[in-house]
């Protein structure tokens, strides 16, 4: 039996990454077959693109060349481990699929959603998520979040919460259209604290 | 006016390199305004991209994977590099270009041609070589030189080198039959020394 795909998508900062981490311990203390996971990374190959693509100080990427790079992780990802887990079972709990590309890099880089779904199909299987849970959060609240976190840290991953709150308002706009236009999405209000949006994910998911 | 895009083509150890070089000094040494460069790299990440897929002890990438990284790496390097020196009039040097990835990814590894040539289609421009100069070997000597060279260097390149004969044996009549169908390439014989292959390429150039 084919397992369950959910992904977790949204804005830096409206904690679906300290979601998918609940989520995914919650469902393998009740037994369940977890695997979590995240994008860009995943991979040996998805985590050097990681580095390469977050580097605050590497190099300017074109908006194709990020479309491209995001693309090859997404492809090892799906054949090395998202993939195989769904075959056996397991419930593959994703920090960011294909989502993201669709709302970063075409929302919010200005590429075309037809280029974005034509490389998916012809490169990435054509894998859809089960479920996706949207974090939604006005971007003034995200962006002061991803402010907030990156003064906090010595993480080099300032490169996407330097592009600017009307980048930011793109790409939220660009993750609700998506929730209205694809199936499995349910928009969660990230201005919840943990516990209730952990909750909240729970029920969505009957789970 | 625009300049001319010189590609050298052909396998791991077939000396293309050191014509690259050997070719673009001879050139500048006319007082020719000359861009050197080699793919993958060229550009910032695109040497990040081509220290990722050529370290031996790197990720273990499909197919696909590499593909995408090849034509994400250039994509930058067309659009920061190829193209602006074009446009300025310069002789662009190039060692390896989209025939490489034609050559290796495609009659080597196996992917369909055309989803090559529709990814450099849809994001490298297009962008196709004035002249291509094709340095054919045989790939039992091309092998040969290139272990010489790997055992004698601490370049952690050996991800190519240690494909095998029949990998190298499809990669060199998939650059034939390039050099066959496409315009402006021209096949020189790479057994030849050094300087007398210097010679027979700038004659093929008429330069």
């Amino acid at each position: 039996m084919r397992g369950r795909f959910i992904v977790l998508e949204g804005g830096d900062g409206s904690g679906k990454t300290t979601l998918a981490q609940t989520l995914a311990a919650a469902l393998a203390a009740d037994g369940q077959s977890v695997v979590a996971t995240r994008e860009p990374g995943g991979t040996p190959a998805g985590q050097a693109l990681r580095a390469l693509l977050l580097a605050a100080d590497g190099p300017a990427f074109e908006p194709e060349t990020e479309l491209l790079l995001m693309t090859a992780a997404r492809v090892q990802h799906v054949r090395q481990v998202i993939a195989p887990a769904l075959a056996r079972g397991a419930i593959v709990v994703c920090d960011r699929f294909v989502g993201s590309t669709l709302a970063y890099q075409g929302s919010g880089a200005g590429l075309d959603t037809a280029r974005i779904l034509a490389l998916h199909r012809d490169f990435a299987d054509d894998l859809w998520p089960d479920v996706t849970l949207l974090l939604d959060l006005p971007p003034e609240l995200a962006l002061a979040r991803g402010r907030a976190r990156l003064a906090a840290s010595a993480a080099n991953e300032g490169r996407f919460e330097a592009r600017g709150l009307s980048f930011h308002a793109r790409v939220r706009a660009g993750f609700l259209a998506l929730a209205r236009a694809l199936p499995g999405w349910t928009v969660l209000d990230a201005t919840q604290p943990a516990d209730a949006l952990l909750a909240t994910a729970r029920a969505s998911l009957g789970a």
